[in-house]
């Protein structure tokens, strides 16, 4: 039986960066990657397929990168881990051995089984597969009208796409009251809700699907707890994702209550020598240190980085415990994007805060041709000064300027401190010196926690 | 004799930003501005007025906010400081008194005195006056032939939006190997180099105009070192800015080596209640903690916010000694930018370092249609990893990517931090997450750490 140092089960962006990471710091041990499908997507920017990139094909991401570190890849499926033998067998009757073995199993979509004739022939989801997604691309392109379910990142994303071919009708429900609820607060949220209803999709929120109608064992159409019905030739199902935690599970591996991978902040399981990273594995608020729950493949890669150097001992220290979940989308080409603690995060864990927002022009003079309005919101808590959260939108810049106070957060920087900074400036490329945007909201930060 | 609690001499960023921030935060003050232009410009935007910019108007920065805050402002020339009576006296003949005094007095360009003719009719300069520049626009447009002296930052953009125009032959002249050498590393000063040369601009390094050769007391041509004569009907000499510390000197206060006001960490001039802000004060290098000349817009700014809040007590701490450069600048398409240490200032203030870059697309996957390249190289202190400089270029998110490196610098964040840490990543916006090129740049850097 063959053995290797390191077995990642799973081939998505955290095995990936797992397995080039953990190959490029221990040359000398041998890699493994078990993956179920040969060819692999870039996770984001599934969306885009649909309309900006030509196919599925564009979109393509594999194991290259790690093979050329030096890492085996084969395509299989692992059924079985035994823990005492250090070994795991795949459904084709392959065992391998492990010193270490990585569960990078990533999620699968929820089905939405709670509604009536989710099963028929017409629901669709956006599952990470090459092949599911490229059968998915033929199916929209052929159809004229659309029903995506859910306003979360990929369902307004997928809808903003479709709704880009003027022969489609495409309507997207979310039940809350805005979009996009989960990672903006309300002002926030309204504008993108502005922004949403300004392109070609149909936006019902406050609305759930209380039932699909089908006809010949198809979908034909969705009735909405407002009592429409919208006529539908396919119906996308994006309410959200599990994470695959079956074989883990299976294998005896404590799991948390949201359905992940239980472990340590350098993603060590229950079990020794047993690794969970990625959406498989559990994620702990960064503002909160409680147990959250943030997929994106942002956070995975960061992950997987700090897995890779410390597959053998912990060599690359983590400098917080828990995730911060930062979020960037471009809807009708205004971005919108947001980073740790917002006001209803923050209500709903009790914590303490202000906020400062300002709002003006991404180039100085405004008269610069391509200036857009951009406005910043910082969430602070008041004691300190420290900032916990923020939230923007505007231009493309929007994009980097977000990991700014992305990386104020994770560096406990203070609005006053932030006030004191210097920043760079240039009239083609950002707000004036003058009343440069996130500077100005730490001023008014301040001002709020002078107030209190 | 009127009595102000502030007066502020200069209408400038600096002095603008000190009065909104020192009015805001202090209302019951009375505070005075005296500026001897009364229209301003937006400094930085002053290059974009030659082409992209329809007039000067459209750059124009006054008052307003500091007007608007509460602030007097008057027209005249501030020719008498009397320390003694706290008083100002003006040229028109009208006094003041003060209780706190700020010189925002500024900058002006060098005069190449050094060059034969630098006196003739035609030879101009980047002045920071409305008036002037109006005035030069309308001898840029009617002219055929420009040259432009000096290859920093305002030379650069001023030559680049004179070569928009297709009737014009516009020539740029640096002395040094390549333009921008103060602030990039060779590879990144060769790639602007590339970028410069495939504009319309005839560009020549490794020169000197030598002489100017007039007709009639009119510029006619110019001769380089290499010997070749090129004909100008305008030269620009943008051959840099030395503070305007005259009326400074004259009052006793304390000048250093550069010309520059002397002043402490919160701008206290060597007289109590005397305070100098932006290009007219002393900078002191953020890494290396000596007199160094840097003179921006946004410098200026976070000066004057610091002061705006100190004016009548340390209420603010700055958090570091010294300025922390951030240059940004867009050539032909291409952002180019440096925050901190590069190669050379490193080695001239004998500091020891490793760099790591790397270069990747700027949207993911590629094949997204606006897709450049980007290339971040980070300057890091091999003994604890800290961050000391990085430089980048590529798209427009440069611009504020590089502020991401600057709040690097200043909260002296490390390689392994960054490995470990969480970044927000966006098909349509940003690198992959599983190459986020700062981060690889991170990764690159530890590995120069390794093997030294």
């Amino acid at each position: 039986m063959k053995k290797y140092d390191v077995i990642i089960i799973g081939g998505g962006p955290s095995g990936i960066i797992t397995g080039v990471t953990g190959k490029k710091r221990n040359p000398g041990k041998s890699f493994l990657m078990i993956n179920e499908e040969a060819k692999g997507l870039v996770p984001c920017g599934i969306p885009y397929i649909f309309h900006d990139l030509d196919d599925v094909s564009q979109n393509a991401m594999g194991p290259k990168p790690f093979i050329d570190a030096g890492g085996d890849v084969i395509t299989d499926k692992v059924i079985k881990i035994e823990i005492e033998n250090k070994q795991v067998t795949t459904v084709s009757g392959n065992s391998y051995q492990y010193d270490k073995l990585v569960l990078a199993t990533g999620s699968t979509p929820i089905i939405p089984n709670f509604i009536k004739g989710y099963d028929l022939e017409g629901v669709e989801y956006i599952k990470k597969s090459y092949d599911y997604i490229d059968n998915l691309k033929k199916k929209t392109d052929e159809a004229k009208n659309i029903v995506v379910i859910g306003g979360g990142f990929i369902g307004v994303e997928v809808a903003e796409q479709l709704a880009k071919f003027e022969n489609k009708t495409v309507t997207l429900v979310e039940m809350e009251k805005f979009c996009l609820y989960r990672a903006f607060s309300k002002n926030v949220a309204e504008e993108a809700d502005k922004t949403i209803r300004n392109t070609n999709i149909k936006l019902y929120t406050n609305n759930n699907v209380t039932e699909i109608i089908g006809e010949n064992g198809k979908v034909r159409s969705v009735i909405l707890s407002n009592g429409k019905e919208i006529i539908a030739d396919v119906i996308i199902a994006a309410i959200g994702y599990k994470p695959n935690a079956e074989l883990a599970e299976k294998t005896g591996l404590e799991i948390n209550s949201n359905g992940a991978i239980r472990c340590d902040n350098y993603l060590r399981t229950s079990e020794d020598n047993i690794f969970a990273v990625g959406d498989c594995s559990q994620t702990i608020g960064f503002i909160t240190g409680r147990t959250d729950c943030i997929m994106l493949a942002s956070t995975a890669t960061a992950e997987a980085r700090i897995l890779g150097y410390n597959l053998f001992a912990i060599k690359l220290l983590r400098n917080f415990v828990g995730t911060l979940s930062i979020f960037s989308t471009e809807i009708g080409g205004t971005v919108f994007a947001s980073a740790g603690a917002i006001d209803q995060s923050a209500e709903s864990a009790n914590i303490e805060y202000v906020t400062g927002s300002f709002i003006d022009v991404d180039r100085h003079p405004g008269t610069i041709k391509d200036a857009k309005p951009l406005m910043v919101k910082l969430v602070v808590s008041p004691r300190t000064g420290t900032i916990i959260g923020g939230e923007m939108y505007g231009g493309k810049s929007v994009g980097e300027l977000i990991n700014v106070v992305g990386l104020a957060i994770q560096k406990e920087v203070t609005v006053y401190e932030l006030i004191s900074f210097q920043i760079g400036t240039h009239p083609l490329l950002t707000t004036a010196p003058t009343k440069y945007v996130l500077i100005k909201a730490a001023e008014m930060a301040a001002v709020q926690i002078e107030n209190k």
